[in-house]
């Protein structure tokens, strides 16, 4: 079988680097093209010296038809109104468009729908198979357990995010929330400090740590007298959101046209 | 609704005083009799100050009959002689019985399998629904996970352990081999010491710690590059045993004759 | 070498009562007597019985004089006024008085310094070793690292805690900051919720977790670049108080007078 | 002030570039000279684009007294017999030496010995400050808690570790053994499995994980009845070591010669 030929857009970037070197080190997979907008001191560079993994014989440029046309599929953590523009692109050239771009708006949104009748289009806020297999499991613990089980939600990351709680925990509260049958924000505990009370019960409570270079960790507790169920993930590098992608984009080759999420890629939305 | 009558056999013993504390906790039942065996020397006093929470207005009886015929539901933690015996009397009686005795022999299984052609069986080697609710948790992630996932199980326990790995720990390895549709047999690394060599991919390894008053604490780690899922379960007291039963005896009321196991009664069988 | 005979005071209410159980459990120490004040209900009752360990031929008595005149030392978990004149009494017949109770005003602790001039008393408001020790390691873990290490403090308590971070929490936090010769109140960051902005260098974090029935967890982290050190303590029955009293007791046995804490009784006051 | 120069030998290899790249990070020291073996393929290449952080203006030479002569430290993770060799230069140049290397034969580190009656010498198998201070620590809990404290070691590293438990897992038995006076090969107990009996008292016990791309996690657990305290490192990345090594380094600058270990660096040999 012949390797599955992927464009890498926005590959001047941070994260289009690690992507570049992720489908470079990934087996059944081929870097196809490197795609940077007009203009981009990347143009022309190869894309493989620029994602330190040596030539590749793949130059950066700003064909898109032409690069979508020789391929199978596209990653793309670009910017939501470039990723609208590339799932329409994608959409005319028939390819799998996997996206990991964030902060869209509802228009977008629907943009991104309307591609997705014509091609197979995955995206998801977070590419780790991990956290996309733990939300999953954390709803289905939260449906299991009644309301004995107390759940609290503690995450730590590195000294310079400057957010809390982090997307991911607030992902996985709601993952909680779903398998209770409830709405977060009506449950949501965000902030212990000085004379609390005792605890709310129902309530999905948060802590936060920070500090160091974590690159991300999340923990969902589970805790009713006698016992305690904790539910984990720790990232070690960002290179799993590019391994994600790469896997949700080879997943989709032969799928019928749609709309997917990370559940879908790892067969586990019905948990 | 009027309470769901138990009883409580073996009410002599360290697992059965726990077992009328409990009922004597939980809303919705009543404790209806108290068994020990002939001669035992606890006959005829009152099971609820045996078990330290007061008079219960129960005395501890050997008529197994009589008291079954006067109730909803049996909870047995005792041997397995002993088990097969109260299954027959359940079976006649038609109440559901809740069994946590483990060490059967195959032919004392087969005639606990006849037993719950006439009545609602439950019986499991750990009662506690954390327990449970993780295994089937573990299977799940394993089957969802591909081989770049090392699996490892880790557990500790107090000083006093004979025995490495636990037998939940065994229990957590069959629920992820299962996942991945392997014997675990074949794939257990149980010792690790000196020059190993590279993990033998596929492998599921476990590691055993001993210490202090620890009940029990169990992780199941599943470790690729750049990230890891942990699954756990830490369990403070050995009252969860006894709270797993009574959920048991109170889900089996109205149900088919049949054997039923904990994943049963918290609706995860099909996880 | 005879026992260490010891008065337990406040001997009815629920620590008196676990008072009573561990010293009857303990090697090398003795119930000499038991204490509560005039008109308790518990006067005249065995204190092994009501402390559930059977009956120790020590009937409860208010006869303070009487008790500490025939003891060697004397385990208190009271209210601070009563506490205030214990120690006075403890004073007069000198013995060694343990002081676990809290809450004292000036005026009292300046009271028991008095009396600390007499016989010798040891005073804590954590009477656990492992928590003790826990603060000292972290006071010079702190002394040790410098500012390129964040330092966060995560504790889990049981749901019906009213209060948030815990009093061992503060103290931590506290042990951090005398090891990094600054003020806690100036650098401990209790709130993180929203837009946080990145993390203040020389902070000292809070994280506040609750559930389930948690007796207490402490976890002290050290987020540097690349790597983390975590001091950390789990309590799992509230035995640990009585026990470092009953150490704390026959410890003093024999020393000059004076006030002491659980650190000079374990030997870390230097590290 | 000046900066601190330092030579990196080594120069070329993996753990030479992430030194290269570390001193030309950290502030206060310069990279004055790169050092590699007569014949090696990267002599005359840029020390900084090998290192891969862009040209530093230092090709890489083979001409190690004149690359001493010219610096005030050197860095050192090579082998045994270079390391020797590196300190006798330095010993005669009279700059410090900071060794990572490990595997000395017992001559070899009597040579050492003998060079560092000239200059500073700080040699330590494991450079991160964390694991010395975690050593350190671990030394004065297991000296300040009695034998009720049951010692437990657990370590988790990647799945290609070939050797089982980590050297440094054994560090930090060492430090154990030595806060409880005893030797750690009496009391080492490597491996659970099967029928173990109950905990032999005075043991210090290890467990080992391995699986995906773990850098290293340590774990030290004292349990006793009712209470645990956990001393654990957490390594993220092996830059660690190289950061310690600089640091070694300008901690060196102007001290009497000798030989010195990350304790005597870290101020807590005598803890």
């Amino acid at each position: 079988m012949s390797d599955f030929r992927l464009v890498v857009v926005g590959a001047g970037g941070r994260m289009g680097r690690m992507l570049v070197r992720t489908v470079s080190e990934a087996a059944g997979v081929t870097l196809a093209a490197a795609i940077e907008r007009p203009g981009a001191a990347e143009l022309g560079r190869d894309a493989g010296e620029l994602a330190g993994v040596g030539p590749l014989g793949v130059p950066v440029t700003e064909d898109v038809a032409a690069a979508f046309a020789s391929a199978d599929g596209v990653l793309d953590f670009t910017r939501p109104e470039a990723s609208v523009a590339f799932a329409r692109e994608a959409a005319r050239a028939g390819v799998v468009h996997v996206i990991g771009t964030t902060g869209f708006a509802e228009a977008e949104l629907a943009e991104i729908d309307r591609s997705a009748q014509e091609t197979v289009i995955v995206r998801s806020g977070n590419m780790s198979l991990g956290v996309n297999l733990l939300a999953a499991l954390v709803r289905r613990a939260a449906r299991t357990l009644d309301a004995d089980f107390d759940i609290e939600i503690l995450e730590m990351h590195h000294r310079h995010k400057v957010d809390a709680p982090s997307g991911t925990a607030l992902l996985l509260g709601e993952a909680a929330a779903a398998g209770r049958g409830i709405a977060l924000k009506d449950h949501a505990q965000r902030v212990r400090d000085g004379y609390t009370g005792p605890r709310t019960p129902g309530d999905i409570g948060f802590a936060t740590l920070r500090g160091g270079s974590v690159v991300g960790e999340h923990n969902v507790i589970f805790a009713a007298a006698g016992e305690r169920i904790e539910l984990g993930h720790r990232a070690e590098d960002r290179g799993i959101f590019a391994r994600g992608a790469v896997k949700a984009a080879v997943w989709g080759k032969g799928r019928a046209p749609g709309l997917y999420t990370m559940a879908d890629v790892l067969g586990i939305a019905d948990i």
